[in-house]
């Protein structure tokens, strides 16, 4: 669709400045492009996980207390599983389950990510478009000092402590942009690449066929907005992911992974020293209050965001 | 293994005496063999509701107000799945879905259905060995005045009501019986008939590839316990579907069905009158109290198939 505002997100982060550009932009303005190097299979079923982030939250049922999975969730499937003996510390809950469970149905009988997702998104009154990065499987794993994790082994089940060398995409190289994203990579109006994790949200979605040079070469507004604040990530092990591959984590350090594919930076204000470090890497910088908190954080940041990406 | 009694069995009738049986002869010495023509596919899981029946019958933890099913389960996946507009008219209750995923998963990966079994079983401590009738899909669907219906159709959405016209027990023909079966009708010491449908539970058991030949060939006792009593079903449609196709629901009618297969048939002491006619299709008849209710009850029916099948 022509003139849209294409979003690329990962989790949580991305998933509140989503909510927000949906609460100021029409359905047939958005497209909102997910990160699934997350995704694996548990207990038989397709997850994916940043993908339902998004769409819980766009439909507003997210849990509020995590920012992921569905609130008043139960867990009588998982406990149940246990006494078959299998793996549990993926917590998925009951009502969470449904969606697995569609989703896998969907794909069993022949349907892409992308078609499952449109279906799955529209039976929860989500009116905005969300689609996979890739319908192509593309696995994240981490190279690290207990050995190759998959993203959840070392995201969940050992919460991000194993000390990091090297990530890989394993898939992304042979892997298309889904139908939308590709579609929108010539149609939008402009880009934003949402405060997510840089190495494990917003990496696998540039390592995809083609998806870093056709960005390189969109010659409309391309908007980044930092997922480090002061040195820290807001959510998650991104500061420290920066350290362990040798880097300072910082909004500097965000904005040289984006350099040539970024017009327009956004830095919260307390890194407001950082804007002239930023602007010498070929972007202008912008300086505002990033932190989401309340549904109104999410929609100025979101106002903010479609004035730059309109100008 | 040598000296088994081989229990044909399908859901909650055969999994009481099965359950008695189970009281009443070492591990070793006993095998049930479940029907699948029950089975069917629900949100892309593989459920085996007969199987299930009699395994969580004798794990212990059947619903005991149903029989079927598993004690205190709550529905709050299926409510979710709902809300994805797919029906919902099979009940799966959260705890048995573990079941059902742990299954699905197994032969995702390559397990047979015979395999998944007895890992599920091992897991709930089922010590006794419980086997699918055959690895190979059979779908029993019914003739109706209300079209054709798969079974789960006609026994769970349509509550067995349509008037049913013909039966047929699709993939039969072709499918062969399971490992464990096979094994059994060579070395068994003899089968029991669990008193299960004549034509829902047995009938798609003795459709395998050669089974009613090697039923008909097995030179040791053949016991069968009616599950009519009385001219009435003690649990679900079987006198019905006799008067639909054209007999009058009898211990005889039952009876009659497994001419030539079986040298010995229990029927009630309600229906004594009916030995002699019994006798005349060249089986033994024997009359007992064959109702199970409490658990005395199950292990005094199974002493005396034991009893029978021992002599």
């Amino acid at each position: 669709m022509p003139n849209e505002i294409l979003a690329l997100a990962g989790g949580v982060g991305g998933a509140k400045l989503a909510w927000g550009l949906a609460q100021v932009l029409p359905p047939e303005q958005f497209l909102v492009v997910v990160n699934t190097g997350d995704d694996d299979e548990f207990h038989g079923l397709h997850v994916s996980p940043d993908l339902d982030t998004v769409m819980y939250t766009l439909a507003g049922i997210v849990n509020p207390a995590t920012g992921w999975g569905l609130a008043d969730d139960t867990f009588t499937v998982l406990r149940s599983l246990e006494k078959y003996g299998v793996p549990t510390w993926f917590n998925l809950g009951d009502k969470d389950l449904a969606t697995h469970l569609r989703r896998s149905e969907l794909m069993k009988h022949g349907a892409s990510l992308s078609q499952a997702t449109e279906e799955l998104c529209a039976a929860l009154g989500v009116k905005h478009r969300v689609a996979p990065m890739s319908d192509d499987p593309v696995r994240t794993s981490l190279l690290t000092d207990q050995g190759v994790l998959k993203f959840q082994e070392y995201f969940v089940k050992h919460r991000c402590e194993p000390r990091v060398t090297d990530i890989t995409y394993e898939g992304a190289d042979w892997s298309s942009p889904s139908p939308a994203f590709a579609d929108a990579l010539e149609t939008a109006r402009a880009i934003v690449f949402c405060p997510s994790n840089p190495f494990l949200s917003l990496q696998p979605i540039l390592e995809l066929l083609g998806v870093r040079k056709r960005i390189a070469a969109f010659s409309g507004p391309k908007i980044a907005v930092s997922p480090i604040v002061g040195g820290e990530a807001i959510k998650g092990p991104a500061a420290k992911l920066f350290r362990e591959l040798g880097e300072e984590p910082s909004a500097l350090a965000v904005a040289k992974r984006l350099k040539g594919l970024c017009t327009t930076f956004v830095l919260d204000t307390v890194d407001r020293a950082l804007a002239p470090q930023v602007e010498a890497l070929g972007m202008r910088a912008v300086v505002a209050d990033t932190i989401m908190t309340g549904p109104e954080d999410k929609v100025r940041l979101a106002k903010l965001v479609v004035d730059l990406a309109t100008r």
